[in-house]
């Protein structure tokens, strides 16, 4: 009997936690159709004609759906071998954050601040992510992103450094017009608008000098973004040429050789 | 009197079909310019001035035009080998539809819904694509997407998830100000704005933390760009080494030679 | 007393039309100097309330630099071998188109076409791009943007292509609202706009369907822009990568070997 | 008695000058988080409202971190081995501007000036970039900076050329229509906020001939964004190769081996 329960558990386990059999990928497109409906509901809830006309209908698939929610944490809390490990872990705390609003809104009345909790559930989206055919692609993106990490961060860096340079010079400069740079930090909001190309065009210099000083901000962003580009791009050729060799090595069975080599770099032995 | 017939067809079928001829050429270049013609005057009937001074000109043209293609369609059946192949066919479809609508709107009076499928005419103009100097630039080009497609979509896939995200998160911020972020979807609509650098302005941050949490998705934003970037650049330079070099020494069977060379770089053995 | 005056000439043409000597360099400092003032006269002329206060001494510095160009370009027209050559060369027009303004204004009074005639003169300024140090870059920069031509010019055609599909589009979501949609060339501008990422924002969707279609089209542009940069970007990979091998065949004096070749590539010879 | 006082030099020098020690690391965190809450403070006075309510504390803030500025000040000036080279040092200079402020303040009124004098202050935090994990990353990306200057000077020349070029014209098409193109440098302000593609819509097109050209221009600048990455790109992706290969083979004297190989891949000698 307690084998049986057992097995029962193992059964569910690989239905809920894997993608491999037909039953863990039905499980898995399932729970992807019920976040996608779940976070479209709470979109459509933010349009107000739409809150007006369907609000009935929005509440009654929002509960449908947490209680689905809510059977799925609880069945996954059983199946799992240590439950506290998976509840107190990312997705975890996802799950929960998911499923909970609902019922804390039969008591609160103002679910507003709910919301951001929900879109967290769109996360849990990445989980379809382990299927087969998006493996090596994403590989080789968080290869690259992995390895430009450090770098990236010294550009953000200076880019905020000189984003505050610039937006006080600006301040300076137009100040006292009614352009809109009425404070340092609105300023280098605007230098930051205007680095990255984004041009909202909310704030924008008025007076001769700040339209010849923004020029110079503009063409030093229409550079700077080249230095992004360029990490991730020479990442990413580097990615794709070590990993282009396929080749092992018979002695030490190490890989990735060089695409010319005759000899493997660890060992010595002859390929 | 029947190979007479066949000799016909043939003679026609090189003319429509090829870009070969002197004869193949002239046809593409007539119909690309019948193409273009009808394009700008469904573009110049849409300006209601022009429409109201020279309404009929542009009627009678688009008249002209619809009986030219509608010979070049009835010819293309009957030279075709197979017609219903060609019928069913994507350039079939596209053909029908660009003469259709002038007929259709002798019964209908709206035709405004028809615009959009004569507009599809315009795919035809990649035909004239097959000419010659631009096969080896294209092919390039269609390799390197074709080669990226599962990563890119992994990329927007990602983009999408955020700018999701960070829409929901920016209507919890600017919701209740008159800075336009009325909805999750409008403020969706405007992270994708926002992320993609294009900044239109229509929808803008309003208060301070608003406008700090703008400036994170811009550089972030700003930061993403390169992703694409990085994964079509690696694929165009890696199908730039793999596409010029395709020769192989016949002595040691090494491969990728300079274009020009006469001798093998490795073992100096004539090519 | 001839050869006295073809030396004379000679000597000219070394100052005038190169850049080794001290002399040549100095013409063309005084020369760059020149144009630099004539072209910053010409932009704070068309400021009203400078062209107001300062008209007087604007006309003046033109006269002089007018008077000293004139001389410029007889001294050119005389100290060349074939002063017809000259006279119909590129550079040779645009002398003469940055001379006549001047002498035409005293004839006719609406000056404002010539503006643009005058403005041509700044392409002048790239001669100083001759003087050493920058050749090597521009150089590469030339050879790069040459062999991208082709695959630009496709690239460019498919833009306007998807601009043209995806504005007619537009047109029919938003062309009855008061967003600006009035006119197809209009969408299409529009759709240029923001797929280009500059988005101004002087015509923005207003609908719902709008904002999601424009979404789309963001994200293709976003994806788009990475197609022109992996072009030039990989050709520069090339350009650089086939440049950087400075070995030289002591046998055929061939240069561009390949990183790691044993033998020359074009006459066999033991490198 | 007198080599202990060269010896407590040595020792402050060796805090204030250096990152290696526990002490120089806490005193190079300590001064990061003084200049980062000077700086924070500069930019919360710029805000009216938080000024009028916090003014009071936000003076006593500075003049404490003023206070620490000019004992850190003397430190450096007496713990260097020549004062005079530091003093007008870039450092140096830019440790008194962060200093001075507050004591001219005492004097001057008017002390808006002496904002981006402090704002200099801020290009000290890059001595905390000298800590170790950074510097390889930043290392390599001055690298391929540095080695791209002439490339992306040439660059910048031919925008700001272009962009004259496209103002001068566009000021001919839309100088006498209400859509902000009053006068030659406002028209080229236009072209380079169109060109980067920040596009703010405070001036853009209003004629169907103005909109036309601009798509052009944008187009333009869609296409020479790609240059400035493809430069740094070529650069990084060539100081990626290059650095990540110093070994050279004793045998065959063969370089660019694989940074963990312990054999020479061309004739498998040991490394």
């Amino acid at each position: 009997m307690k084998q049986n329960n057992q097995n029962w558990k193992l059964k569910l386990h690989e239905i809920i936690y894997e993608a491999d059999t037909p039953a863990g990928k039905l499980f898995d497109v399932a729970l992807l159709i019920l976040i996608l409906i779940s976070v479209l509901v709470v979109m459509l809830e933010s349009v107000e004609p739409l809150q007006n006309a369907y609000g009935f209908y929005f509440n009654f698939i929002e509960w449908i759906i947490t209680i689905l929610f809510t059977i799925e944490y609880i069945l996954r809390v059983i199946t799992v071998k240590s439950p506290l490990k998976y509840i107190l872990s990312w997705y975890g705390i996802i799950d929960l954050i998911a499923t909970l609003p609902k019922y804390i809104g039969l008591f609160v009345t103002r679910t507003e601040a709910l919301l951001v909790l929900r879109s967290l559930r769109l996360l849990r989206v990445f989980t379809i992510l382990k299927l087969a055919r998006y493996v090596g692609a994403s590989n080789d993106l968080i290869k690259a992103i992995k390895a430009s990490k450090a770098k990236i961060g010294v550009f953000i860096f200076a880019v905020l450094i000189l984003s505050m340079l610039l937006g006080t010079a600006m301040y300076l400069i137009e100040g006292n017009t009614d352009s809109g740079f009425t404070s340092i930090p609105r300023s280098i909001y605007w230098a930051i608008v205007t680095m990255t190309t984004v041009g909202y065009g909310d704030i924008a210099p008025a007076t001769a000098l700040g339209q010849f000083f923004a020029s110079l901000v503009m063409i030093m962003g229409y550079g700077i973004i080249a230095v992004p580009t360029g990490i991730v791009t020479s990442e990413f050729t580097h990615a794709k040429r070590t990993t282009t060799n396929t080749q092992t090595c018979t002695n030490c069975s190490k890989s990735n050789h060089k695409d010319n080599a005759n000899f493997c770099y660890h060992c010595g032995d002859k390929l």
